[in-house]
């Protein structure tokens, strides 16, 4: 019987929406929201590698981050008027295009760039876990675009787990975000392998039995995100 | 008989769509079409005024506008990386506040900051007049919910006008934007003066005649602004 | 009977000085004054065009405002100081150019590059007008010595008007400027024609005929000007 | 049988060096070396907090972590003249930071900051892991120093671990680092919980059971590195 | 017999002029010409020292050195443009506040804050050395309108000596600071003492006697604008 | 008798230590010890020169002073998190660059770059001369490494002197520096000749006599640091 405010159960993800082509400019386009948070992902192809990969014959995925300042309870600052961009959207930008190189080829992608931008316009946390599977979406649509649906050698999604009063649970809104003791945001492909892992105590240190137990949950959660995704994608 | 692209009359808006309560947080928040354009208007209330003004006893209402990168034809960089903030966005974030401050009696609204951020999420032409119009909603919805509707003396929406092949047009989308040999901004009151008149000659320089049919244009079309205002206000 | 502190009729300019060549280095140079607001105009010239229009065979024309921190009554922070050029420096450049590349043959001008430097050595009101009107001047000594000076098409000259107590004025001075209901730039060519229109409510929002006044007052402010930017350049 | 370049067991750490009180003025300072990876980390201490923690009573533990120019193989561009961080500095930062505070009692500290600073004077992998190891030391001495010895709750270690052409090997140099399939960084209590786990596919994505091997690995190295650290500080 | 390209002596100074009172709004504002080159000087002053200064009774003396884009032979960038302050401005910039500290008694000038900036109109050579002398007389004027003339404990004067074709010289124009081989800059006071010595060998390295003889005809070149600062002081 | 809190004479060097070799990948690195001051001097070699310099047949040997945060008293602020460098950085990178400018030919050198990192690791006074004399030994290795030792016309030291309690004093630390009436610091070639002088007035201007003592005792240490310079090259 779950304890969560929302009333899902411990092991379920919160309401998946996944809306492709939002955009008219970008070759791929998503607007994807876990429960209240709302990423909009677009990912746009040009001609051309930068110029440390030119004449490789390999593609280039890159991708950028960044938060509405509206999209938090409290107003946060724009970066650009700050002048300075911050270690945490550093930090997922990177995460975000790690996780999507990792089912590129290059190679079949040829010498072409595809810029990922994931602007959360709502915030209700998981933001860099909706930002990953939204963008594989936006992605696949680009390189479909392209003319080298190819490129892709298998999916990626992400979620978040954490442990609450002791309790694994799954995709995490921010009202258990900021109480959860342990923060895992979890990175799988499509055929259930690891990309990224990043588990951090936020509370007291976490021992190995509580660690598998995140492990597992979002084991269950990608697996249910790959689907969700393939629907969406209508394959 | 109209020779515009999209089959409007000369003197005709887009499709004008107003969403309110687009978001959870912010006091007000609204998601404003002019056709494909399509801005996020928010307008987050907190307390407490900027240290300059700090013992007046009046409020402070001011904006920040800015296009997500793959809002445009072309992806455009992210100011935040860049480091800086580019003119166009400085001058439209200006006049957005200035537009805003015309209808705000500060005595009334108190020692209370409304910070407006207008996001492009998807951009067509008219982005700064699309932003002024929604964010007069968001604005207001804003003032209510502090408890001050009164801190509005009236309302304010803009439109864009300009001269093709020696026609004057209302609303431009792009492909008319980037043609016209004249274009103005006008934001106008809902009783109908001036609050900002901004008339750019992109060609040739133009004539008193020619400015004057502009002006008549615009106020038509804010005119017709200020009714869907009301419409989308319930009032 | 004019009630203005200076003695002004409402429809006068204040002493204009236009003085050529006060720099060694540009190929066009101007002080300008408008009563005590003095303004430095460059005009440096130089072969080659930006990155982005080589080869078209068209040349190119910029420009840059700043203020020397001692020109207002109260010391201004410097911007290279404060690392970022603030919103109003960005507007009154970008205003600068757009009105000197309306008079410009760009095809004649062939690939150099012309670059404006406008900076303020005392402020006193209107210094983008008088930078405007300052810069034409250097701008039309630059195309003689670069040897086009059929890349002009034509002169441009600017004023400031403005409502004061309910009366339309000419040229604002400080004082008049902080005072004024509404505020407006007008920049025109020599012949008569509009090339900028820039009004403000800074109180109350103004109606068309205050409009039709204004605009009719700065038709006259930039015909005088006009002559004496002929007189200046003995033509 | 090893394979290892400088014929190392797979699960053996490189010669470690902690030579404490390597600078004179920081409360706590210590040259950690990990094989030829060598990071000066101080800790430095000084009365009161950062103003958003004003009295709360409690302390704050923050991290800065830089690489030299000339620590790396090719020499990289100063961050101080680029006039940004990268994002990879960021993470870094935060992470030394994070792992620092889990075993930080923030009320036994009271108001005073300790602001660590951890930079790199050679790199040959594992900068991080090696800069959280001699960051405990440092700090362990900073809190005798200001007599809150209580104030640390237990000890912090860092190590990375990888798979290399298959097999999981502990605490990788450069060279090996370079080779990765899979990189893992673990940070962890002395008692041998987990602090920070993070894990990215470099290559291809990783099963579960790769991803325990790894982890295995990493309690062993952190074990070892727990042990040096209390020799070093003579307890 | 001189063999300078201006006909001047080899200890002989360019015609120098000081003009007081250029501005209106500076306590203090000089205009000087050291041949070609052209310094606004302006001492602003106000109320006040920075916060680390507060409480001490003492006042503080400031300076920020800048040269307009077009000064130069060729057009120089903007640093505000660029976003940050060149070495050589900073440098300069530090010259001058310590030499006009050099005769300020901070008790007597009393929790005041005098900034002084020196902005470069005209460059050809010694534009630092002008810079202080023409501040010194700015200074004095601010002094004396905050009605502090006591706080000056002297005066201070600068000037520029090189060593062209084995031939010591004063006040180096461009055309031969170029060709300096051995280039010094001298900043001293009115009762001939140094205030700064910064000789720096272009060419070759300089000898003691060298030395000597560009330390000799700085003294004579200082004496010299000594005359002409308490002239145009009118004491 | 001496009466300085280390027991030096008045014009005797501090214990000095050059330790080559100190980091594995740059051409050359020093570890500088001026007593308790600890600058890293890093020479780092690559092909090519900056674009301005290329066909030239031209070397170019630039160089870039910075402090490690900890290595002050009091603990200062990192210049790439303040996202600028200040002017005494400025100041300083440029003193080093030139001064072994002044000993290098760049024919010989031919289009190679040497870049010069100084780091100081711990301050006690004099971090400037202590980089230029250690630098000087880093870039003659890198020299000999790139197969160009005679690209060095000479050797270069560099030394600080300063008058305290009216006595002139050799090689200052921290707790004499801030007591300075008169602090300079002077560059010298191996065989006598002077690179830079660079004298300032702290508290009172100085006579020529003192300015005459303090480069005598200048001339002294700089011969003594030549003597260890030859030792540390075993030449």
């Amino acid at each position: 019987m779950s304890t969560r405010e929302d009333g899902r159960a411990d092991d379920e993800l919160r309401p998946i929406t996944i809306t492709r082509n939002w955009l008219d400019h970008p070759a791929g386009s998503v607007l994807v929201e876990f429960g209240r948070t709302r990423v909009l992902c677009a990912a746009s192809a040009s001609e051309g590698v930068p110029r440390w990969r030119k004449g490789s014959g390999l593609g280039w995925v890159t991708a950028e981050y960044a938060m509405l300042p509206a999209a938090t309870n409290t107003r946060s600052d724009r970066e650009s008027v700050k002048g300075r961009i911050g270690g945490r959207t550093h930090e997922i930008s990177r995460l975000i295009g790690r996780s999507l190189r990792a089912v590129i080829d290059n190679k079949v992608l040829g010498e072409n760039t595809i810029q990922i931008d994931c602007d959360v316009l709502q915030a209700d946390g998981g933001t860099r876990t909706a930002a990953i599977t939204g963008a594989y979406v936006a992605l696949a649509d680009a390189c479909a675009k392209l003319g080298v649906p190819g490129a892709l050698t298998g999916s990626v999604a992400a979620v978040s787990v954490g442990i609450i009063d002791g309790v694994p649970r799954l995709d995490l809104p921010y009202v258990e975000d900021v109480r959860a003791e342990t923060d895992m945001n979890v990175v799988m492909t499509g055929d259930g392998k690891f990309v990224e892992v990043q588990g951090t105590a936020e509370g007291a240190a976490f021992d190995r039995a509580e660690l598998d137990a995140l492990l597992a949950l979002a084991e269950k959660g990608c697996a249910d995100l790959t689907v969700l995704q393939r629907q969406a994608l209508g394959s």
